[in-house]
């Protein structure tokens, strides 16, 4: 029989309140305070942090205060990644990013979801679906990527761009909901 | 002849000057600062904070940091209500939510306007519209109410929609400006 | 041979990494937080750091912590300034408002953006367009203004416009991307 937990990371209906899952998303909690109260000079207490928060990071990586997170350890960085101010990525499933990935301030990336129906909803059992961006992505400000989607390489979203499908590689995406506008030429 | 208090709260053009009611607004900064300086483990101390804020609670009902309001005293929630990280509310009149509402992350709630007229605007008198939200409500991450506005019960927000005109009980609205896109299902 | 700040002010492709910037965004950063450490009874605090964080501003002037800017000085502000929570302006190049302005909460102001072809962003070199605001113009709530845009007077900006073009004298615009939805009468 599956843990809660389990059924989390599964992205199977589960119990947020979950003792387990209580004490690890107050102890990310925790650590994203620390992070959002470290000082601008303090770039080596910051890095430190963000390696004992998130679930892997390549050598460079960066994140402007406000950072928010729901489990950090569930969010995969690769090489190179910058994400500017007032980012909130609700981890509830895996999201993994590429290398070179940049994030515009305002990035909103919600794995977490809940039931329509009402009745279903207010059970308080709720689920999640991962996210996956590619290589060399630049997400603009504001923008929102819905859970479940995948970002494909060398992607550009748009500033306020609400992502709710899949981006194929190569295109710039923008509006709400998200279409192609542009190709990129490589 | 009625205040300037008085005249907010009755949705008409009213002086934000006022003495009274920067005093009001002074005070909710002050609530409002302090409820965001508390940490993860002080649910009650959280709890306590938000029912001396707000107009009306039910028993349960929880606010991530960091909030934002008005005044908070012309915010009512009903039963079992969440709001998830840096959620506005802007009460200047009533804002009154039903039993069972979620609210994701970075969700506005705008009851505050001004008029487009710019002499008139520039004369610093501004206005208001109250905003309902129904029973079994989830707003979307990033979601803006607008002025006026009233949700239906089981009503569901998409992430990123921008809500200008009334939703019905029972449907999804999303885009910008939102539009019903699903019937739900009971 | 130019500077890579000269080159920044200039809109071409710079550096940010260049020795100079990065201790002017140190320097910014820690303005910014000092600011957004204040209390909400020191309004004179407040005005006395605003002026020194922004390029030029009016007699009257106030925006609602927390505040976000990449430089400051590239910001000017004219008369009666009011920018409510929460509002972001990256400030790479020159960011200028006219007299009356009004920001909701939440409002972003981007200048930055980088090149759409991934080799040329992974270089880290990036760059910036000036945006200009008129007199009397209102930003509505979570409203994102593009790099490079021009706002005409008293124009009123929809809460969660994107606006990715110039806007004219006299109109209001909305949705994403923005477009005019009403004229305003004078």
């Amino acid at each position: 029989m599956k843990t809660e937990k389990e059924k989390m990371l599964a992205g199977e209906m589960y119990n947020p309140a979950d003792p387990l899952l209580l004490k690890e998303r107050e102890e990310a909690r925790r650590k994203v305070r620390i992070y959002n109260q470290t000082l601008e000079t303090e770039g080596e207490k910051r890095a430190k942090l963000l390696k004992e928060l998130l679930g892997s990071t390549g050598e460079n990586f960066y994140m402007e205060p406000n950072i928010r997170f729901d489990y950090g350890y569930n969010t995969h960085v690769g090489e190179n990644f910058f994400a500017n101010f007032d980012c909130t990525i609700l981890d509830v499933c895996e999201v993994r990013f590429g290398d070179n990935c940049m994030l515009a301030p305002g990035v909103q990336i919600y794995t977490a979801t809940h039931p329509l129906n009402p009745t279903e909803r207010n059970s308080g059992k709720e689920y999640a679906k991962p996210i996956t961006i590619g290589n060399n992505v630049w997400i603009g400000g504001s923008a929102i990527i819905n859970p479940g989607v995948t970002v494909g390489n060398n992607a550009v979203i748009a500033s306020g761009a609400v992502v709710t499908k899949d981006v194929p590689d190569n295109v710039v995406v923008g509006g709400n909901p998200a279409r192609i506008i542009k190709q990129i030429e490589l």
